[in-house]
């Protein structure tokens, strides 16, 4: 495959419904809550496309833009973003989903900064 | 949109890795965290094709055709499988992927069946 | 023992209190934690009566009868229900109590079947 | 009821399975997850018991007689001890039962006291 | 280190909100989730205290003086309030800390008892 | 309070034990429990500082520098490190303690931001 048709390949979706036990008190899902599992889509998009070990080293800024109320749905999308000789970098986005109409807005960005690593846990280069 | 249009749009996709917090001591993924994704994963898409409340009557026979190992990577795939007039059917299928190479296997195969309900929870019509 | 008396002495029952980490967005009891903790019940059960390695391979039709509360108890039975060379079967009840007066409904009925393996993970006979 | 049927009939029992998610670092049940359960079981018992609005007001010393093994099934069994004018007493004790043989041990003993109280959160009699 | 520095150098301090999935269907946290982290809160101050393995062996009786509300902040704090021969005592008090004023109460308090043990899990000194 | 005086007043510790139920299949701390754990004690930071309601709206670059095995204890530690009109910034560091000997590593660090808001949802000037 090529590095474009891996790309694709690794893009990584996961949808959730946003219930009590991810949420704070405000009502809305928990900040912390969101980036684990954007971490989780990040590290598994890292994976599919090295097939190597990945461990996050990063991540770089995150932006919450918009709140996101209990009672909707998430969608999670990860996807590569550059690839160095030891690292990659993987984007994550979510996506709000009104459960009850066909709204859907964009919530958060963030990007995540993966290595690849051989069973001594010594760096290996991300096979190209 | 068509139904047609609408059963691919709602087609919902969830990849989780299988750590220790969702296993059982045979180190597989406990059969009662694979349900829970499955229903999670059916009731996201039968909301999403149909824009109503959605509650879960049954589940029709689900197989386990494979144990998943601890340390793979699951995907599981929502697709409403049929509309009747005041239920609907998904089909939910979970995917083993093998973290480090590209082998992908069926695991798990099952059916749910929702209905539509209004704020009274009385069933009301799907829309159509 | 006879089977007979295996049968009742495997029979397992779970008490839950209906706390908020246990609900959807309609403020009852989630479809997939219902399916969980049905599963962890069949599998206790299951184990129970033979003292063998058990896996789940499948579950036959599950009926949610009536939504389950936040706010209430849930009582759960599992009890062999059919027991065949090298697989056995076991039903699952769930049962809503009222906390403040002695109203107890059912809710959920499903049938979990699973298989004795060995060591190496291959089919053995059902101890009799 | 007498009373001596209502502590008869508001025993509860909770089967689980000692699954990694509920260990600590020794391979055994963490103690807080034993508390947890317990806490659990003697709110359950005392509300079934009273039909009214029980809290926790303390625990009496609680003893860890043995550590529980992952892969091992734990029951949980409380029972109406003591009931006073205002509060009423539960035991709870956890037996850790072997998977593929017969071996069943006591584990752990703790007491629960619980208070009625009203809407308004004042203590009211236990209903005789 | 003297004794008394080891007890200051072993005091260990948890901070949590009490969010949704901590809470009871009064909407305040759950007597188990308490007990649960001040077993983990004690089980890390004797460990950091004796620097060995220890396990939880009883606990004395705890009191619950306050409901603690969703929506507030929860302190955790352990010290070690007795060293004997192969045991040693931990000290746990919970207080509720209001988000939007300064106001701090006292909630819980409770003290828990550990024993140091070696590989082989056989009792042996605390180390002084 | 000066300024001063409230940064150190509303310095927020967290000690964990890095048990089964934190960790992915490398048996090290999962990256998105980490990141779970370090917005929890930053908005509990923000909000021991402002003592009004505060969301995160972003997080800095956070380096993930050493992985955490299973089995060690974490302390995170979060401090206010920046003070705008209507928004602050929290650093949060984790560090590695081991259990078994008096060796303590820095692993991550990280940098959030926080803006008050009022009942609305409205951003506000952060109280001086």
């Amino acid at each position: 495959m090529t590095i474009k048709e891996r790309i694709e390949e690794s893009e990584t979706r996961q949808f959730k419904a946003v219930f009590p036990n991810t949420t704070n008190h405000y009502d809305t899902l928990f900040g912390g809550t969101a980036l684990s599992l954007m971490d989780e889509v990040a590290f598994i998009t890292a994976t599919r496309f090295s097939r190597q070990r990945m461990v996050t080293v990063s991540s770089n800024k995150i932006d919450f833009t918009k709140p996101i109320p209990a009672g909707t749905i998430v969608e999670l999308i990860g996807r590569v973003s550059h690839i160095g000789t030891t690292s990659l970098k993987v984007e994550v986005n979510i996506y709000i989903e009104q459960m009850y109409n066909y709204q859907k807005e964009h919530a958060i960005f963030g990007e995540f900064t993966f290595v690849a690593i051989d069973k001594n846990k010594d760096p290996v280069k991300i096979t190209q």
